[in-house]
């Protein structure tokens, strides 16, 4: 048995424990500067503040006794949020650099830089020093999670993914197991790019409930999902696109980090909230205000396709008619235009 | 305009009218001889009884009136059950080989026959009189659309697909409107093939919803959604294989045909109640039992699978280990097999 550190304490990185502590693992987790008032409680014995559950199993750290918590582990698994990849590169460089160790990635997210469209693995090792960069291939996640489901142990379906396949499925010999079916997956572009998208994504099919209630539906069966499907089907098309564009292989939209994580986001959370309020017609301030601080995944990674879009366009790398939902996306979660899903000009490859 | 009849007055025989009285036509509804009690309430200008809401600008015909109502019309719709497709080829064959009309079929379903898998368009015209057959080039219907929100006008995106490309088109000339987004579709094996599939694959996903209940679930965001959306992925690659053994091209899954109908079915309705009842344990003549007589396409496009499914391993043409999860579904829904969703050999093309 290994022992396992996860650093960062939010919800996904706290219920990654949970198939690790089931396959005999000591588990560490430890808090990000953000994740204080979580160590205050997990230590306490309290359930975790987010999760609202115990998290069996696992001894946790605050981010002072990072080096205390890695000193012995055997691998690494990082649980920040997209913003939080920067501060993980500067907290573990030094000590990944002396001695590497596998890292797992739970983070999402693109980063449009160097006039391209980088996935958080990628942008996570070329932020580490040298030696670690050289020594460190890390393996993301992606598929449908809900953490609080994985917490409770519900049977989830994930793929690894990384440049190394073998650094996949050393991963995947420590975290698969009864309620945790892990497949690797070799297109890490297509894969993160997928994991990325969907809140983008789920955000429209939100729309749906949005547009129904602002026509005085209740809920029950006649609602608008026609609308909401009609949208989720353009989704995964235009995922292939952008794959595509970000260089990975169009059919890894077709599966877990796809079609199967779009679902799930689609069913529930803040992200399709968000889209409801957009769908009623909400102006945009109107709906972030709504949203109480949450923080909104869909937004940061519509900003950065939105710069990628207006590079791919000026090179002719994308033409003005391709990717219309995600356009209408944009538009209108960036600039305050109104939900006007345009499905006349949904279809295949939309070109 | 044009005038048009549609014959079966099912739910969504019915609801197809909204599209197409939007546009101006004059409608003729006619009942099949299972439609009777319907037709009643609409000449009496009561709600349509299944739909529970009125069908606006339609004129209702019992079955005995159908000459009248095919008198003059310039097309006709078929909305009869996949077992109405051999009544309603005897019903027209004669009117058709006399005057040969564009003909749009929204029945689901596969046939198999002649060691192959048939879908239904295809299937009526090999019924029709050889001198109707030379001429009718039915048109199919697939993507998502539950019949009661294409009624009350919800947006709704569906393909048109068919052998001829230009039946198709001059169907979506007469159907397409601001809330009925009509795409056409050549690939008519593989849109019907998903179209059939949907119902088989949404019982799967329903399995969630049953083992969290089971499990002594409540309604509520930590619930089985981890599960269901990994059998939805599944179900998509699994479409894709069906669709390539069919004889159609695995692409026309990603898109209205496969995710977007799967998604819309899983969204309610009875085949994700039946797959419900599966996933708590309850045998199988017990959960057919609770579905109080209700249509199950899903056994019926399961039992042509199953006998599909055998002949091709017979072959060679299928591996055991393909298409783990269609195969678990037959064994649930067919032999009494307990659900258990074996997840492990879920993945990619599972070959």
């Amino acid at each position: 048995m290994a022992v396992i550190a996860i650093v960062g304490a939010g919800m996904m990185g706290s219920a990654l424990s949970a198939p690790l502590v089931a396959n005999g693992h000591e588990l560490r987790l430890v808090g990000t500067p953000l994740d204080r008032e979580i160590v205050v409680a997990l230590k306490a014995g309290a359930p975790h503040p987010k999760l609202r559950a115990a998290v069996p199993g696992v001894s946790a750290y605050f981010v002072e006794e990072l080096a205390t918590a890695l000193d012995g582990a055997d691998a690494i698994a990082l649980g920040v949020s997209s913003a939080g990849v920067r501060w993980a590169a500067e907290a573990l460089g030094e000590q990944l650099a002396r001695a590497p160790k596998p890292v797992l990635m739970i983070s999402k997210g693109l980063v449009w830089q160097n006039a391209r469209l980088d996935v958080l693995p990628d942008v996570f090792r070329a932020l580490l020093p040298a030696p670690a960069a050289a020594q460190v291939c890390p393996v993301g996640v992606a598929g449908p999670c809900i953490a609080g489901e994985l917490l409770q142990r519900v049977p989830t379906s994930i793929v690894f993914t990384g440049r190394s396949l073998s650094a996949c499925e050393a991963w995947a010999d420590l975290a698969r197991g009864p309620f945790y079916f892990v497949h690797t997956e070799p297109d890490l572009v297509g894969a993160e790019t997928c994991a990325a998208l969907k809140n983008a994504f789920a955000m429209g099919v939100g729309f749906g409930a949005g547009v129904h209630e602002a026509r005085g539906g209740q809920h029950g069966s006649v609602a608008h999902h026609n609308y909401e499907s009609a949208v989720f089907a353009q989704a995964i098309l235009e995922m292939q696109r952008v794959v595509e564009l970000t260089g990975g292989a169009p059919e890894t939209a077709v599966g877990l980090p796809g079609t199967g994580d779009l679902m799930v986001t689609c069913n529930g959370g803040r992200t399709g909230r968000f889209g409801k309020w957009l769908g009623t017609g909400l102006p945009l301030a109107d709906a972030i205000a709504k949203m109480e601080g949450a923080t909104l995944e869909c937004l940061e990674v519509l900003r950065e396709l939105d710069l990628a879009l207006a590079h791919f366009d000026a090179l002719g790398k994308t033409a003005p008619n391709e990717l219309p939902l995600l356009r209408h996306l944009a538009d209108v979660a960036l600039r305050g235009a109104p939900a006007a899903m345009p499905f006349s000009r949904f279809g295949r490859r939309s070109a």
